[in-house]
């Protein structure tokens, strides 16, 4: 078959049940544990905070399939399946006999596929009879994707926004507003872990970290309320296997398989549901793919982190998770790829990584923008700071293709869109772009704050 | 066939050549007239100003078909087929048994259609061997796609910005500046046409018939530049008509025809690509589809307009062109649809409203904004203003089937999508989004200024 430059399966081919490759993992990822008891977590625990389905499927290591409920499937037809596009205008202009492809998730509102698990959460929260959702946002790209999923379900919602994203990014707000959503500059002074950390460190940007501890304390203390997280757990990781899974009937029609994938790390929502069946297929020896994860120099969770039990939030109000961190009380540098900027990783692919399934690197970010431009003029897509470092890597790689003469199949996840970031942009044309590279001693600080197991 | 909720052509079945309506109108538009002579202009005299290819398309009434080049298609490839969707979600709130179809263009970086000329005239600029052109954005959407276009095909850009957009989407500066392009906010003190407005008027905020004369005489007073426009022009319906064949295409494929064709109409580039091979239907007597203008009250050609001979811009250094216009030197109050704050329309779809082959309304944005945000909500698109007023007339016909009870296919143009208009939805968020609706007076001082024939 002749790939075409997009190939967009039929809207029958579209993936009726999410894969959870906990089922297929030869060791699991060890368990969230409660805060105060070092025990791990009962399924009760977690309902104050997360939806029943949602906690449920949190928990659940060994339901290899869920199905995707009718209603979600109904959202999913409205902007799935996205494209996996052939990049032969990037090979020509690299000049590499290798061939690329990236699943391009940033064609609809939320402009990144934070909106496939957004669907799902809102739905679940809808099904059990609440009234309102709370979250955080990084970037911005989750809170509009929730924002829609609200406004679509009919749900209220507070958004806790990442301050140095809210002030990048004003119309991401505005964004989110359009779709009904209160949006709140976190750290802030309606949560007392907002406030707490305001006290200590006044003038701080803030970081997903602690945006997630005021969601969560907003949440457990509203009526009909609770909690979604867009990235890290394991349910979200669980809903994102519909892009590894649209790319993989898209490979089998095409006749190819990735040698080599990439995608980009913060939480781990994209790249885990990126990989979820190509790791199986790992896993049980069928392929052997490169499997890449690629975070910035400034917050290299996985890099330059601990395998350590660590909470998920600044605030110290979620159960520990096992995880690459930096420790909670890391504050990254005010990188531009806000939805990176976070200290942990999602506890499954800490267990990949760790187990030697995967590999990760990192990019300075004035590295990242220059592949970001490079692809744009070629590609015609304006990138993401985020997904380009995804970018950034697949390029390196083809260039090394290029050097030995593979002709290796390399897919990448281009998980969004730049129009909210413009700022990024601006300030690397303009030179003013700085790198941030935490120090030794910066990443001590936030170790000496892991918890005490 | 059980139509799905967005319908992609294959890449095989996208369009191999553009189709050229004037060569099925029984009557032609008028011929552009040399502005010093009154007398019909030649080919040649378009060239200081035109690429020679693109001039010849201007002045072709007679071809059918045009090849749409290679390399062209090729980058249509990157970006097309955009798909047609149905609005299944719209329907289910509005409670209308009308299916409503949109085809959507705002899944490319430009967000918008604009792309689909622009890359086929900065490929014939290439192509002539031309080292820069010149152009015009109100929106930004099309000086986005330019850039885009330019930067892929290596040719330097100059975009004279209308300074009310400029001012309102910064962004939109930083994505073209991205894509290498010079932006300039229109009036400018970088031609004599802009310095003659300024000084005639030093606060307004431009206008696209302004940017344009800028934009122009950069051009022919610029080694190797030629001016590009990406509305208004026969060239660019022509490159336009892409967007309606794949529509037919595609109703072919689900065995429907559409009744009712609602684009929104600024110079008429959306609107006259999509409706083409419907209108030709309807001129051959094969289907009687109604087809509808939508413009805004603040800028209403064709609702209030003359089908008068006028200039193109307001520097008057074009031609004159016979159309529906406010007066060249009518000045567009500052609404959010930059887009179509043009005076003019395009001569082609002039000559079909004045024959009575199709309809016009106008609408007040406040009445636009409300249907964008109720669109946005239920088919998870964030609409651009200029889109958003066939949103608002598709809404109305849909509500009238109800009453009637009429299951009418409606087709509408969602032209692209609102990123870069946050401004707009927080006015109208906030409430301070106004109407303007010029009076019969102002219309008369526009009026007063066409040129005497």
């Amino acid at each position: 078959m002749k790939v075409p430059h997009r190939l967009y399966l039929s809207e029958e081919q579209l993936p009726k049940a999410w894969y959870n490759l906990r089922a297929d993992m030869p060791e699991q990822p060890d368990p969230l544990l409660n805060p105060a008891t070092h025990q791990p977590a009962k399924l009760e625990e977690l309902y104050p905070v997360f939806c029943e389905k949602l906690a449920k499927q949190e928990m659940d290591s060994t339901t290899r399939w869920f199905d995707i409920p009718e209603p979600v499937q109904e959202i999913y037809k409205m902007y799935r399946p996205s494209p996996l596009i052939r990049a032969y205008s990037l090979e020509r202009a690299l000049d590499t006999p290798a061939k690329i492809y990236y699943k391009f998730e940033g064609n609809n509102t939320s402009g990144s596929h934070k909106l496939n698990s957004a669907i799902a959460q809102a739905y679940y929260a809808r099904e059990q009879g609440l009234r309102c959702l709370t979250t955080e946002t990084g970037a911005g790209q989750w809170g509009t994707a929730l924002s829609e999923a609200c406004s679509y379900f009919d749900l209220a919602l507070t958004v806790y926004m990442v301050k140095v994203s809210f002030q990048q990014k004003p119309y991401r707000k505005a964004v989110m507003q359009t779709f009904g959503a209160d949006v709140i500059p976190s750290p802030s002074d309606t949560t007392e872990a907002g406030r707490r950390i305001l006290a200590e460190n006044p003038e701080t940007g803030g970081s997903l970290g602690c945006a997630i501890s005021e969601a969560v304390e907003k949440a457990v203390t509203s009526e009909g309320c609770r909690y979604v997280l867009g990235s890290v757990l394991n349910q979200v990781l669980l809903h994102q296997s519909v892009i590894g899974l649209e790319c993989e009937a898209a490979f089998e029609m095409i006749g190819d398989y990735p040698d080599v994938i990439i995608g980009c790390a913060g939480g781990g929502s994209n790249l885990g549901g990126l990989i979820a069946p190509f790791m199986r297929d790992k896993i049980l020896g069928k392929h052997d793919p490169r499997i890449i994860a690629v975070e910035p120099a400034s917050c290299p969770s996985f890099t330059r982190g601990k395998y350590a039990y660590d909470f998920c939030d600044t605030g110290h109000v979620t159960p520990l998770a096992r995880m690459y961190t930096l420790g909670s009380g890391f504050m990254p540098s005010a990188n531009h790829a806000g939805g990176l900027r976070y200290h942990g990783m999602s506890p499954i692919l800490s267990k990949l990584y760790h187990d030697g399934r995967m590999e990760a690197v990192s990019y300075e970010q004035t590295k990242v923008f220059e592949a970001a431009v490079y692809f744009a003029k070629k590609e015609t897509i304006l990138p993401a700071p985020e997904s380009s470092h995804a970018i950034r890597a697949a390029i390196d790689e083809a260039l090394r293709c290029k050097e030995t003469g593979e002709a290796k199949t390399i897919l990448f996840g281009l998980t969004g869109t730049g129009y909210f970031d413009m700022t990024a942009y601006t300030a690397f044309h303009d030179g003013t772009m700085k790198d941030y590279i935490p120090t030794d001693a910066d990443l001590q600080k936030g170790f000496d704050g892991l918890p005490q197991m």
